[in-house]
C-alpha cells in the first residue's frame, strides 16, 4: 500500500487520480506508466488519501467533482475525499483564479503545524507536488530557509518550498516519507533541501517531470552524438492551452524554467551546440494537447549537412500523470531502502532537471535501465 | 594499418574514399564517424588498396576520376588506383548502365581464382561491399552454394554472394580477412555464409548499413517502449534521387528489402504494431539527399492519443560512408581477436539487419555502448 | 427541393447523409460546405430519396443502420430508406466483401431498364456517385459504349460507366437530371459520356472530388508560381486506413489514378516540375483520417534554395461529403439553367480532374470565385 | 531606365544588388521576381545609383565590398558606388554595430537639405527602404511631423520616417519619385505620410515586404475559408540568425511588428480565429535561412477535426530582394501614371501590411491578378 497526498489538484493531479482509479478497476491499460505492474508494489496498491489546493473554487469540494471538470469520464470511486486548503504564497499571481490559503489565516509556522497535524491523521507515504509553475529563488543556506519560516516572510518562500519544509517535519516525526517534486522549482537540485531531507528521513525526487519534447530531444541528441554527427543548432518550440502555458506567459515564472539545467545539450553532445529551447506561447484552443516543433541541423561525414524536423501533438498532463504512478511507488521503495535525501537513479529517468545539483544528464534510454536496476528489476536490453 | 578493397565504386564508396583522404590530410573533421579517433587503429591507418566495379564507364579509370564525379572536392591523393573489373551477375539489370564483368569472360570458378590471385597481390585486410542493391535468394545449404559456383550457375548467385565466397577462399589462404556487407543481401544473416566464414578465417559484418530513418525510428520506438506508451501505427516514407532509389523502383530488388528483419518494431516494442516502412519512390532532383517522413501515433496515460511526425533531409551516402570508416577498423580488430564468423556486438549498432539470423534488434543507444566495450573502449554513459 | 440518389453507400455517402441530416435538424454548423447557405437552394432543401450498394451486408438494410456503422452519432431521421441493389461489374474485386448486384441476375440491358423504372418512381434530380475506386478503360466512341451494353459485355464497363449510361436514359425520359462523379473514373473527361449527356438532358460534374492534399498543393504551387519561384521537385505521400486506400493497394485500381490529369503541376507552374504524387499505402489503424506529407523545393531570388514541408491529418470522407452538399444543389441549378453536358466552372473548383477533357487546372482560389459567379453569387474577393 | 537609391545597405539590399547585376549580365534566371520580364520596364533597365548606410564599417566603402560580405559571388560590376552616410536616429540601438550618421553632425533640417541636394545629383526615381526594423510611433498629425523636424527632435522620428519626409521634399522639387517601404514602420499605413506624399508627387508602396510565412499563411487561410472549414487555432513560429532576427529580440522593436494588421486572420476568414503569430527567436547558425513552423487546426464537415503542419527553411533576404526588383519598376510606372499617395493594388500583393490604413487583406493569389491588371498586364488565370 502506498498512501498518497496530492499538492495542487489541477490538470495533472486530476488525470493522475482518474487514470489511476480506472486502472485499479481494470477498466484501462496502464499505458504511459513506464514500469506498469513490474514493481513489487502494484498499481492497485496506490491510494490517494488527501488532496490540497488553493483555488477557492476547489477547496471544500469533493475530489470527484474537481477531477470531473478535467476528465468527463472520471470514475465515481473518486468520491469521498474533500479538497483541503493548502498555501498559495502568491503562486497564483496573475492567473484568473481567486486563491485562498492557510497563509491568509495564520503564520507560516502555524501553517506548518496545521499541515503536519493533518498529515499525521492522513498518514501519507508520498507527497506529489504538482502546483502551478512558480517564480522562485533557490535557498542558499539552511539558516535563510529557517529564518523565512520563523519570520513569516511570505515573499521569500513559494508554496513548493513551504510544502517540502512541512513534509520534512512530518517525515522526521513519523520515521519516513517521500516528496515527488514534478514542477521546475529547484528542490532536489537545492542542496539546502536535500540536506534537510537527509536529516529528516525524507526522500525527494525531482525536479520537473520529464515529459514533452525534452526527453525525446535528449534521446535524439544521444543518437546523433553516438554517430559523431556535429550538431550545428537546435530550435524547439512548444505552445499549449492549459493553465501551465498560461502561467508561463508571466515573465517571472518563465524565468523559473531557466534554472533548469541548460546543460542537457552539453551533457549529451559533449559541447554546447547553439540552441533555442523554451516554452513559446499560450493558445487557448490547443487545450492540454500542446503542439511541439523542433529543428536540428548537423554535419555528417564528408561535410554533408542534414536536417531533422520533429513536430507533434502531445497531451501534456497524461504524460506527467503516467510517470507519477511509478514515482509514488518508487518513493515508497526508497523509504523502505532508507535512501533519504535524493536518488539520482530515479531522477535521471523521470526528471527534466535531475537532482542532485551536480548531477549530469545521460540518455534516457540508458537512464531507464539504470533506474530498473535500482528498483530491483532486470534491465530490458543491457 | 588497415588495407581496404572496395567492391562497387558508386556513391557511397566514393564519398568514403573522398572523406577518408580529407580526414587523413587533416582537412576535415571526422564527423559522422561514430568512434572518430578513439580506436587504437587510427583513421590515418586506413589505406584503400584496390577498387572493383562493373560499370564500363568506370572500369579501367583512375579512382580519383570516378570519385570526382560524385564529389567535386575529391582530393588528388586518390590518384594512382585503377578501378578493376568485378562481377555483375545481372545485378545492374534495368539500370541505365552498360555492365562489364569477369563473368562475361570466364566461368565463376575461374573468376574466383582470378580475384583471389589479384587479392594476394593487393593484400587487403578488409573488403567493403557497397554494390547496388540486388535481387537475391538466400542459400539454404553449403552444397547449394558450392554447386552454383561449380556449375557456373550465374542466375543463382548475386555479385555479393560471389564476392563473399571468393573472400572466404582468400581469407583461408592468407590466414584472415574481413568482409563488411553494407547492402541488404543476406550474408551475416545467412547461416551458410557465416559457417563458411568461420571455417575460412573470415569475419563478416552485416547486413545493410544502419543509416537513414531506420536507426532513428528504432531509438524513438525504444523511447516510447520505455514509457510504456502503446504504439498504434507507424508510417515511414522516404524518397531520393540517387541510383539506390532508382534501383529500388525495380520490384524484384525492392523485395530484397523484405528479407530485412521486419521484427525491428516487434523487437523493440514487444508487440507488432501495424506499420508501413519501405522505400517509397525515386525523384531525381533530390539527388543523394533523401526526404524522409515518419508518423507515429500512440496511446499515453488515461487513454490520451499523441502523435509525432518526423521529417528530414538526410544525405544518404555520407551517412553510410562514415560508418565504413569504423567498420574497416573494427574488421581488422576482429581479425586480430580471431572472431571469425560474424560479430553481433558490431552488427547490432552498425547494421539495419544485424546478423546472425537469430539475433534481435536492441535500442541503438544501448547497442553503441556494448559495441564500445567489445572494441575495448570505455562505455560513454553506462 | 433537391432529390438525391446515392450510388455506393460507403464511408463518404454515409458521412454525407449523417452530416446533412444533422445540419437540417439545426444540430451542426455547415462547416466544410463551401457555399454553406448562400445558394438560393438551401441545405434543408436536400432530400436523399434512394441509395444503392452491392455489398451483400448492406443491400436490403435500412440506411440508418448502414450510416451508423460509419458514424456512431448518425441521426434517427435517416430511417426509412432501404438500400437497393446496384451493379458491381467486378468493381469490388480483391476487396474483403461479398458483392451482390443486378448484374448477377440479369443482362446489362435489363439492368438499365430495371434502374430507370425504379428511378422514375424515386424521381431523383441528382445522382451522387461515390463507388469504390475502379480499374477502368475510357470509351473511345459512342458505338463502343452502346455495343458493350447491347452485348452484355460485363468486362468492358465499370459500375460508374454503367450508372451514367442509365442516368442518361432516365434524364432523357424525365427531361433533366444531374450526375456527380466524385471518383476517378473518367466521365466528365470522357467526350463519349459528355456527348451522351448533352443529348440526354444530363448534367455531369466530375471527375474525382477535389479533397485531400491535391487542392492544397494546387494553391501552394500557384503561390510559388506567382512569385516566379522555380520549383525543383515535389513529393507527396498519403497513407490511410479506409476502404479507398485498401482498394488502391490493388495495382490495377491505382493505375486508374494515373488517368488523372498529371498536368496539375504543368498547368499551374507553366512547366512540368519533376514530381512524385500518388497514394502511397494502406495502414489500417489510421482509419478515415489519412496522414499526408509533402515536400517542395524551389529556387528563389539570387539562386537561393528554399524548402517547404507540409504534413497533416485529414479526415478523408468528410472532406468529400461536404463538397457533395454543394454539388447536389449546383446540379439542380445546372438542370434549371439547362446546362447539359458538363460545367467547367463547377468542376474547376470541386474536382481533382476537372472536365471536359481539354480543360486546364487553375488555382482553386480563383476557381472558387468563378464558380460563385456561375452560381449567381457575388465573388468574395474579386 | 529606373534609377534606384538604397536606404540601408544590409543583407536584403546586398542580395538585391547582387542578384540584379547577375540577371542583367544574363548569368542568372530572374527566379523570385514575380513579374520577371513581363513589364514594359525590363530588369536590365534598373540601375542602382546610390546607397546609404549608418554602419561605420560600411560608410565610405565601395558597394562591391559591402555586397561581397553577404554574397561571396557578388559580381564586380557593382564597383564604383560609394556607400554614403545616412541617418540612424537610434535605430541601431542594442545592435553590435557602431553607428555613424548625418544626425550626429547636423540638425534634422540640415540633414534633409543635405540629402535632397545629394539626390538632385543622383537623380533617383525610386528609393528602396530596407533599414533594420525600428521601434517607432506613428504620426498623428502633419503638424507633429513638421514640428519634430523643425525642433530637431531626434527621439521622435525613426530613420524611415525621416527618409520619407526627405524623399517627399525631393519628389516635390523634381516632379515625382517613389518610396518603397519594405520594413514594418507604418508609412503607407500612416495617413500623415500618405497625405504628404499626395501633395509632394511621391508614390509610397508599403508596408513591410510580404515574404516568409505570412503570405503563405494567407493563401492557406483563404483555401480553408473557401471550403468553409472552421479554423480553431493557428500557431506560427519562426526563428532565424540574421540581423533582423537579432533586432527583434529587442522587445521595443518586436512591438513594432504589432502595428502590423493582426487582421490578416479576420480579413480572410471572416472571424478572428485564435492565433499566435510572431517572430519567435534568434539562433545565429541558422543565418539568413530561417526555420518556420505553422500549425492549423480546423473543423471540417460533420464535425471532423483536421490538422495541418507546415515547416520550412526559407532564405529570408532573397525572398524580399526578388520582390524589390518588381517594386522599383512598379514605382516608376506609378510615377508615370501620376498615382501619388499609395497604391493598394501593388501593396495588396507585395506587402504584409498593405496600405492605406483602412485597406483589408485579400488572398494573395487574387491580389496578384489585380496587381497585374493595374500594371497593364493580362491576368494569368482570371
Amino acid at each position: 500500500m502506498v498512501r498518497v497526498v496530492i499538492l495542487g489538484q489541477g490538470y495533472v493531479a486530476s488525470i493522475f487520480a482518474s487514470g489511476l482509479e480506472k486502472i485499479k478497476a481494470g477498466k484501462m491499460e496502464p499505458y504511459g506508466v513506464p514500469l506498469a505492474d513490474e514493481l513489487p508494489i502494484k498499481i492497485k496498491d496506490i491510494e490517494i488519501v488527501g488532496s490540497y489546493d488553493v483555488d477557492s473554487n476547489k477547496v471544500g469540494k469533493d475530489l470527484y467533482e474537481v477531477v470531473k471538470s478535467y476528465d468527463p469520464d472520471a470514475p465515481e470511486s473518486l468520491r469521498g475525499i474533500t479538497i483541503r486548503k493548502g498555501v498559495h504564497l502568491g503562486s497564483l499571481r496573475n492567473l484568473p483564479l481567486t486563491p485562498t490559503g492557510l497563509d491568509d489565516e495564520m503564520t507560516l509556522k502555524e501553517a506548518v503545524d496545521h499541515l503536519v497535524n493533518e498529515w499525521k491523521e492522513l498518514k501519507p507515504d508520498v507527497f506529489v507536488n504538482v502546483c502551478t509553475t512558480e517564480a522562485f529563488v533557490p535557498f542558499e543556506s539552511r539558516e535563510e530557509l529557517e529564518k523565512a519560516i520563523e519570520e513569516n516572510n511570505k515573499e521569500r518562500l513559494t508554496a513548493t518550498q513551504f510544502y517540502v519544509y512541512a513534509a520534512a517535519k512530518y517525515a522526521k516525526e513519523v520515521g519516513g516519507a517521500a516528496f515527488v517534486n514534478a514542477i521546475p522549482t529547484l528542490i532536489a537540485n537545492d542542496p539546502v533541501f536535500v540536506e534537510l531531507a537527509k536529516e529528516s528521513n525524507l526522500v525527494i525526487f525531482g525536479d520537473d517531470g520529464a515529459t514533452g519534447a525534452t526527453p525525446l530531444t535528449a534521446d535524439i541528441l544521444s543518437h546523433l552524438a553516438q554517430r559523431n554527427r556535429y550538431v550545428l543548432d537546435i530550435a524547439q518550440f512548444n505552445i499549449g492551452g492549459n493553465q501551465d502555458f498560461l502561467a508561463l506567459t508571466d515573465e517571472e515564472r518563465n524565468r523559473s524554467k531557466e534554472f533548469t539545467k541548460s546543460s542537457v545539450v552539453e551533457d549529451l553532445l559533449g559541447y554546447n551546440a547553439p540552441h533555442y529551447i523554451k516554452p513559446t506561447g499560450f493558445l487557448e484552443p490547443l487545450g492540454d494537447k500542446k503542439f511541439i516543433a523542433m529543428h536540428i541541423e548537423y554535419v555528417s561525414f564528408n561535410g554533408a549537412h542534414d536536417e531533422l524536423v520533429i513536430t507533434g501533438r502531445i497531451n501534456d498532463s497524461p504524460a506527467l500523470a503516467g510517470l507519477l504512478v511509478d514515482l509514488v511507488r518508487l518513493g515508497k521503495i526508497a523509504i523502505e531502502k532508507k535512501e533519504f535525501g535524493t536518488v539520482y537513479e530515479v531522477n535521471a529517468f523521470y526528471m527534466k532537471n535531475p537532482g542532485p545539483k551536480e548531477a549530469r544528464n545521460i540518455p534516457r534510454i540508458i537512464a531507464h535501465e539504470k533506474m530498473r536496476m535500482w528498483a530491483g528489476l532486470k534491465p530490458r536490453w543491457l
